[in-house]
């Protein structure tokens, strides 16, 4: 059994709390919260939780094991160094931090403490990405030529960080996840329509060795909502359709093959269309398995699906996505 | 009555032939074509049709009016070149051009023989662009933000073109017809998975002045069609889905406005949602009303909605595009 | 403050539970539930009520005001004419009772206690339905030429009443609700796939003055779920497709006209084919708004929207319907 | 090489002739129709086939081989009958004829001259219902259960047959081709909103022994078009939407299975959901494969699948719909 903190009971943190509440081996003892007006609200779902306002008084608990921050990414590295500093284990909210070197130095700070870093990528944990990452893993799609995602509608418009820190991380976090080596660059452009300057449609592109793409289309200014990704390998296709409620996946088994020189008459290639396969997929919620594996990686040094190095991978690519936007969408190497 | 000449017989020509075959006040006098296996199709399909290989033949009688030309991109120069020094009107597939510099040209020619120099883009004359136009014409969605469009499906690899100058010259020919102004800049990013190296994926984006932005997603390597177009405008947003039969045009009654600095509390902007109307289009063929169009511009003097501006416009921003993916996705200038 | 007590706790008890202890004006005092196994789950989230198994100590306590009863159908009359005996105001489930007979009995006993007897027709609180309502009544859409359902999918099979007791009763009440007088007469057949001969697919038939018409279909066995309702007036149609999430309502501008008898040539009928309308419609819960309503019922005397001739009505079509069904298809008159 | 004349070039005469002029050994000779103004176009579309108003001039010249009949039902049988007389081949329009009777004498007719005498139910030539039927035949959704058709558009007002007899005989075909076994009996609803009386809503019920069911929902009036058809097997169900383009046939791995009664605890069925499968078929013009059926069938003694056989049962349901629908939905038992 394993005691837990959750920081922020705003917009997400009320998930995490219901979802942690539900794992076993595991009893959510403080949240954390500035609004006091939350308070009776917390104490009629949660009369075993006390809420309180002193952020230094959970992390001295010692009976606190891991905290869960659920709060403004510019608060993240404050909160998440202290907590490790203090021998807890972190779960952190998408995106990690604002920026690489904070993620780095958490990450120093983890390791030389020998406490779990966790990042909160919800996506992996969905049946869906597991059913593609299975049938990437097991060759039914063959090598990933490209990935095309597009995250639109009209949303919320966040005060601090841009529509690609907003959304993208789902994006990136998947495209990690499923592909089998890292982009050698970034590009990115953005446009804002407040005058706060904040981008609020963006266009992302990861560009791989051999060719191999990687496209994210995000925008908060959108009439319709969609959630779209394509991903395109040399054997099948997939298209995953996030708001089909239980076709979420459709395998084509199309492609399209060069035919070799010799052969060459009039045309360069070779076209196939076939079966389309909608596989059943469990019906889950993402949230409950990440917590979870949290729980696990604490209480039994399971490793994490959605651990540091994914957090400091998405964090990396935003952070070179700022630089391009901000340098006329300039092609980023990456280290 | 006008007497016209197509030139090339492949994959769009027979649609020409037939389209001006069935407009008034014009006839269709010579098909030229090398590949004799179509003359029998010719024949019986158009019994009163001259099929001939030999162009020389044609531009030198004196009873063809105009000359339209379904040849590929790289012929188009000669060929239309060619047709306006011996007085010809010219009618050219788009896009217009291999390059400005052969636009230029053969614009310049075109006004020193005082002929109709015209493209044939031919979305600019279907019922969903027409209505579109209308709509921003009567400031019904008020000043556009924004246009995101995805044109990709599992298509015909091109030999000697990439998938922006095949698919593209749609989606820019449309947004220089309903932007008031010109853009600023081109953007673009494409990969091949061919040994030709012709890209088969490429992202294409045009900067507006005040954070207008155009976005156009190209492939020949989707699973899936999509011809789907987003027009942002700051009253209301229309979603132009080309492959719907009868609903292609949804006009949104939604938005965002900035609250002003005094009123702010916590939140910045302000949504609305509010209906959404599918207005009712006409079944027509575009291709027709193109077709009268350039009859109309040869036998009356009638300005062409697809003249050589557009045409011109198209070729300049793919001649930037190309610029751009060759030097790594740098922002191009345009003049 | 009115208290309640709430009969069942299996599939839509702890649902009406909920709505109740959200209601102002409202408490729920009692659950009454056999299975004493839902009894730490009703304290875990329900600290303040009381879980008992006997019906008699409820129906007996001064301060309880109303009963809510969620059970099978075949006890509706007999909790429900208890608590009308005992002075209780009462909501039933649907359908109201399992007779015609019945029905009256309990509104008889209603009326003479005067008590408030109510029937839970959840749909009519629904924001689509009541936007329906309103374009009827407003004129929008003329008068009601035919109503036609389609409420189909893998669903549960129930042990005690068939397909149409189960899912019609949705349909039914809709269809009283719109239409503007009462049905002549009913049709329907069915059939069953199991060996117990409780149908599971069948099709109802309800048929008004004047070639009015409406019909349900209704199947546990089909492989996609559609619910799906064409409203069509003599002036607009309506498609109320309530799988959608946020466009369950579609407006369309459609008809045609008998040409008069002096007029015709070739044709008899004028088409008329106009726009599409969205409208936007709240998402609200309509449970939520059906216990406000019976809750206003009780202390404030309103006339509920789903009162006991709803039931009645409900009632009365399934009877009717059950006696064509085992008449082959026999057309029953109604009183 | 057989000559043939088709008789009646108004709405679907032309595709007839269309399609016999591309069908191998076979030329179209004459085309009959009253309409003289069609002469111009049919002499210009097929300079090689003779326009004639004299029916009887076609049945008497020795040459002609086959008659092809598309003109309104009411005059079926005579053409027929004559032509079958005079030696001819006969392919009708469905329906075959516009009554069992005459459907009978036809057959007679046929059978003593030794001629075919075929039917044009265009659907049974389809790809979506050659497989489908490759599908049943293979024992793929084991034994059909149930079929549910909904056929509805704001469709043409015929002037001399209902609904059901315009629209229903590609479900009846379709309905026979598939099932294994005759119905008993046959139940149907109709409602007229003309003056005429002609029933422009309707619902048809076959009724098949053991429980086994098909039902079509038809209307002229409805504001959207669905063409959708269920077909539930014990194994398998499909789900046929002839408004797709490339998904026409989805194939459901769902089900339910009875529990013994000696496992029986609290439930009856026991469900199974698995995945969805979207077979790939061509896209070819049914019409022309229904032509060379009739051309092999003249020419090599070919059976045909859309034989007289099928005629008649779709006429026969038919006929038992209309006496159904003028006796109150009585149920029509066949013979």
């Amino acid at each position: 059994m394993i005691n837990i903190a959750v920081v922020g009971f705003g917009y997400w943190g009320p998930n995490l709390v219901r979802n942690f509440a539900n794992t076993p081996d595991c009893k959510v003892r403080y949240i954390v919260e500035k609004d006091e007006r939350q308070y009776t609200k917390i104490k009629n779902l949660y009369p075993g939780v006390e809420a309180v306002t002193n952020y230094g008084q959970v992390i001295n608990d010692q009976e606190v094991d891991a905290i869960v921050i659920a709060t403004p990414v510019y608060t993240h590295f404050q909160l998440a160094s202290q907590a490790l500093s203090h021998g807890k284990h972190v779960l952190l909210e998408k995106p990690m931090t604002g920026s690489v070197d904070e993620a780095l130095k958490l990450i120093s700070i983890a390791e030389k403490n020998d406490r779990v870093l966790m990042v909160d990528h919800t996506y992996l944990y969905t049946s869906a990405v597991k059913k593609i990452k299975q049938l990437v893993d097991d060759g039914i799609i063959g090598r990933i030529q490209y990935i095309d995602s597009t995250r639109i509608n009209l949303g919320l418009f966040q005060r601090d960080v841009n529509v690609l820190w907003d959304l993208a991380p789902h994006d990136i976090s998947i495209c990690d996840y499923l592909m089998d080596e890292k982009p050698l660059a970034v590009q990115a452009v953005g446009v804002s329509h407040t005058e706060n300057g904040i981008e609020n449609i963006a266009y992302l592109t990861l560009f791989y060795p051999e060719n191999r793409i990687a496209h994210f289309n995000c925008s908060w200014i959108s009439p319709v909502k969609i959630r779209h990704m394509l991903i395109g390998g040399d054997e099948k296709m997939i298209v995953f359709n996030d708001l089909e409620t239980t076709e979420k996946i459709r395998i084509y088994d199309k492609g399209y093959k060069l035919i070799p020189e010799d052969d060459r008459s009039d045309v360069l290639i070779d076209y196939r269309v076939g079966d389309i396969m909608i596989p059943k997929i469990p019906q889950t919620e993402a949230l409950s398995d990440m917590a979870k594996d949290f729980v696990a990686a604490v209480s039994k040094g399971k490793k994490p699906i959605s651990d540091f190095n994914s957090g400091l991978f998405v964090v990396s690519i935003l952070e070179a996505a700022s630089e391009s936007i901000k340098n006329d969408g300039k092609k980023i190497k990456l280290a």
